[in-house]
């Protein structure tokens, strides 16, 4: 149980907006409960949300038409890929008459098995005891387990490792803080909360001996647009001479997108930075901020891309193609 | 006026507590005014404490005990040492006879002289357009005028200059928003906030032709003291290519003290990470958190450092001392 439970036929959900300081599990009881928690990221990460409309679409079709179904539940929210490839996937499984419910559970499935070979092959190159620092979160929450960024330590937790975890708290929205920190306890974990600015100071002490990240698209030749700050941990952890791992499905990888110039960032609200989390204002209402909420890696700074296919090194446009064949 | 004013045998002071969302002007009446204006943070910033205590020394002690003036307002916050050095300052000039608010004034002009020399030689390394990155505050509110970090920024739109200036929020205590963003408004600069996290995305897209920051200690090899994540800073500048200037008066250069590593780093409270600032708490209670508050930048990070005796350059050994004589 970890943040969606399906059981006797009812779906439950971890409501993840009021995390950490709450723990409150909902059941999605109509097509309308289950496009409000999308919505208001009750449930988020986009696996998550694919899994979670793919028991919504099994479960509400019977009253509605399936058409009208998919269509509803797909404006929830229209940039996320993965919710529409999963109520595409129930769709097709009722054209050619088979079980939805059945379907629903294969896909949540794969995505456990999916995380389950990242987070083995991230495993693979850390040893019990290392200091490992993760930014933005990329874990158990977004995924169906385990995550992506976070397996190999939730895994490796599993299996009697002892990580000592640093997780930046990922400003403005503070994932980090919010999310990582909260499902590292909850897995048990030794983690430890810095703010952004301090992973420069942490390294210098020897405290860390691999960085883990998730990743939002690789291109062919293994820049990888990740959560702002990605970037500058990458070249921190070169200067001290850490290794620096991305993580994520083999899908990530964009073979239409040929360097990270390509990858357009995404500016988001200014009150984000000056307002959204605070008691009040940190700044004048005229003064103006810059809210990029990705940057791109170069892949020259980046150790190994671990994915469910293998682990891919430099030079990453051979070694991501070859992890296909 | 800038966060003080002296003025027909009066003293006010602008209380820092409330920016940046109240401009408010306070008198300071009595001695108690003036314990309680340093305690509470109302007044903040070496040189700005040690010129605001020179005053109230002179204004106080006409009806106060001298000696026990300045051991009280001392008190008021103990590990500042450009308080005592002022207090001590118009307890010499007492026993010699002359004139306390002569000898505080004394004070306060030769602050703005030693600023005004940083921000003179700090602005012949700049040129009109430049885009500035800065961390944390070491501007006018924090000293008598123009500040060091922030000096070459604020004289230089006094002489016609148009900078385009980016400050980081500064985690935990978000002293560049606060502060930074706030007195670079004032000034009529062009400011952009940004998150920590966002500094090597700003110089990768070319926005940054040079860094300032403040300083707490130098040592006598050039690794500098300064607010958590300047060393952060320093390492993305070496990798673009941006030139990185540290600024501060010469006292700062500690000779006694040959290397950073022999600087200790202040750790603080964990709340102010999780809870300092927020409406609500960001990660769970018994979440630890490490705080330091200082890091240290390396010396070959840094491509000079500036004071109000003239321009520092490697090797620092050398330099830092040549400018002595």
């Amino acid at each position: 149980m970890n943040n969606l439970e399906f059981k006797s036929n009812k779906l439950y959900i971890l409501d993840q907006t009021l995390l950490p300081n709450e723990e409150k599990w909902v059941q999605i009881k109509s097509k309308e409960d289950a496009y409000y928690a999308i919505k208001s990221l009750m449930v988020r990460g986009a696996p998550a949300i694919g899994i979670f409309a793919g028991y919504a679409m099994a479960l509400f079709s019977d009253n509605n038409d399936i058409y009208a179904l998919k269509e509803y539940l797909d404006s929830s929210r229209p940039t996320a890929v993965n919710l529409s490839w999963a109520t595409s996937r129930i769709l097709k499984a009722y054209e050619n008459g088979k079980s939805l419910v059945d379907e629903a559970i294969a896909i949540h499935n794969e995505d456990i098995e999916m995380c389950r070979r990242i987070s083995e092959y991230g495993l693979s190159l850390l040893n019990d005891g290392d200091g490992i620092l993760t930014h933005c979160n990329a874990g158990e929450l977004a995924t169906s387990k385990y995550g992506t960024g976070l397996g190999p330590l939730i895994l490796g937790k599993e299996q009697g490792y002892n990580f000592k975890v640093f997780t930046d708290e990922t400003r403005p929205l503070l994932q980090g803080a919010r999310l990582t920190s909260y499902e590292l306890e909850r897995a048990g974990i030794d983690v430890t909360l810095i703010c952004d600015n301090m992973a420069s100071l942490v390294m210098k002490e020897g405290k860390i001996n691999a960085v883990l990240v998730g990743c939002d698209r690789v291109a062919a030749n293994g820049d990888t647009a990740n959560k702002i700050g990605t970037s500058g941990v990458a070249i921190l952890a070169k200067h001290y001479g850490i290794p620096f791992y991305v993580l994520g499905p083999y899908s990530t990888v964009d073979f239409n997108c040929k360097t990270g110039d390509e990858i357009e960032i995404e500016l988001r609200d200014e009150d984000e930075i000056k307002e959204k989390y605070f008691s009040s204002p940190t700044a004048l209402k005229k003064t103006k901020c810059y809210n990029p909420s990705f940057d791109v890696t170069d892949h020259s700074l980046i150790t190994a891309i671990i994915t469910d296919k293998g682990i891919a090194r430099a030079p990453y446009d051979k070694s991501l193609k070859e992890l296909l064949g």
